[in-house]
């Protein structure tokens, strides 16, 4: 995969709780594994979440979708490889490829994200933010 | 709303547990709650899904997505509209809209889904459900 | 059961979410609905936990425990009769008893909650909930 | 601490998904946590509770508690310290204690296990297991 936009890889396994009785990880999770990687990928590029809230900013997520092309089971390892792109100076997007082992894909996602005040009105996203995603 | 297609309406109040720290409701709960939904539509025309599964079919979600117009709060009463479409005999396609009193649509959501046996492997719907959703 | 505390009886439906690859529910839900117990039996007696907060109360769980009877599965019909008892007048107890069917007891636990102010500090309960549960 | 018994520490860092409207960790994912805990000290000892399952053994929780006794919160970097301790050739028994930093303690609990196999009925626990936390 040749890319410009930012990157990383997190990696997550599997936990009991995540599993359901089809005795594979619920699907809902998968969103929960999304948020663990955007928020390390921002992390890896000096920023964190944590941060960009504390600063008076929240990046609520007004879209999310998946694809689900493999299960995955308890205890498997799973790499998350997340990468960001600027939709607006306002609007930020997320893709998330879940793969297990070195090629399996299990996954492929990805969230929009409005940033918005403490008072829920669309504001810029942080400067920092648009320079590194822009 | 016309439509002739089977559909549902099924209400959850918001859990503390379903909220984050936005204090808002966390954005992967909306899935669960779309599974509520389907599950009651599918007990209202005299299925469920339980009986599916007894019978050695599932039903796994192979792609879902919602886009989230609104926020819900803690203990708020929430609708989830639901309706069912066949894609293909093997592939059922939910439909979903969250509602907050009569006329607050905070989130609109799908799912689709796949039949599968105990093996993984793609198999017809059970014919009831073809029937109901064809 | 003969009790003079105040109690109230509220039914969940197990879903797929709350299960796990044992094909049980995970341990770790019963808390939750521990928690729509709780919040059910102050609605019934015209008080909110929304309203608490509002006020600028927050009742965090200091202590909790659950004993596992037996298992329950998705789709199951679970009564939890909930009661409430006052411990001090900035502490309260809650006790719980999960059953399916009649008489089934599935699981039995307690929370322990501490009154606290926005700044977390100690403080006593509303006075509502003191004459309600003393 | 002097201690004969096995034990480990792991590392878990608070997912947003974790946190609820109060602005810290909602209580039950403390349970989660330390299900990461005991899984993780069976891993250092050269056991997986993957296969324990595969062998035909489940180790269902049978009772959980918990003290908590200050908040973590979003992104917060917590240490879990789990040992565990045969009950009988049959339970077993862990404990936990949450960290943040170095010595400030989040949370002290234990759960409780039974060793039942795939019908649910009591069995010994794995030799292994015995011979471990013995």
């Amino acid at each position: 995969m040749t890319e410009s936009v930012p990157s990383h890889e997190t990696s997550v396994r599997v936990r009991y709780a995540e599993t359901d009785a089809m005795q594979v990880v619920y699907h809902a999770n998968y969103f929960v594994w999304f948020e663990v990687g955007r928020c390390d990928l921002l992390r890896s590029l000096g920023q964190t979440y944590r941060t960009i809230e504390a600063a008076g900013l929240m990046l609520p997520v007004i879209e999310a979708q998946c694809d689900y092309r493999r299960s995955a089971r308890y205890d498997d390892e799973l790499t998350i490889h997340t990468s960001g792109k600027l939709l607006s100076s306002a609007r930020i997007r997320f893709d998330y490829e879940v793969r297990r082992a070195k090629d399996t894909v299990v996954a492929i996602g990805r969230t929009v994200h409005a940033a918005v005040n403490r008072d829920g009105r669309p504001v810029r996203l942080p400067a920092a933010v648009r320079e590194i995603f822009g």
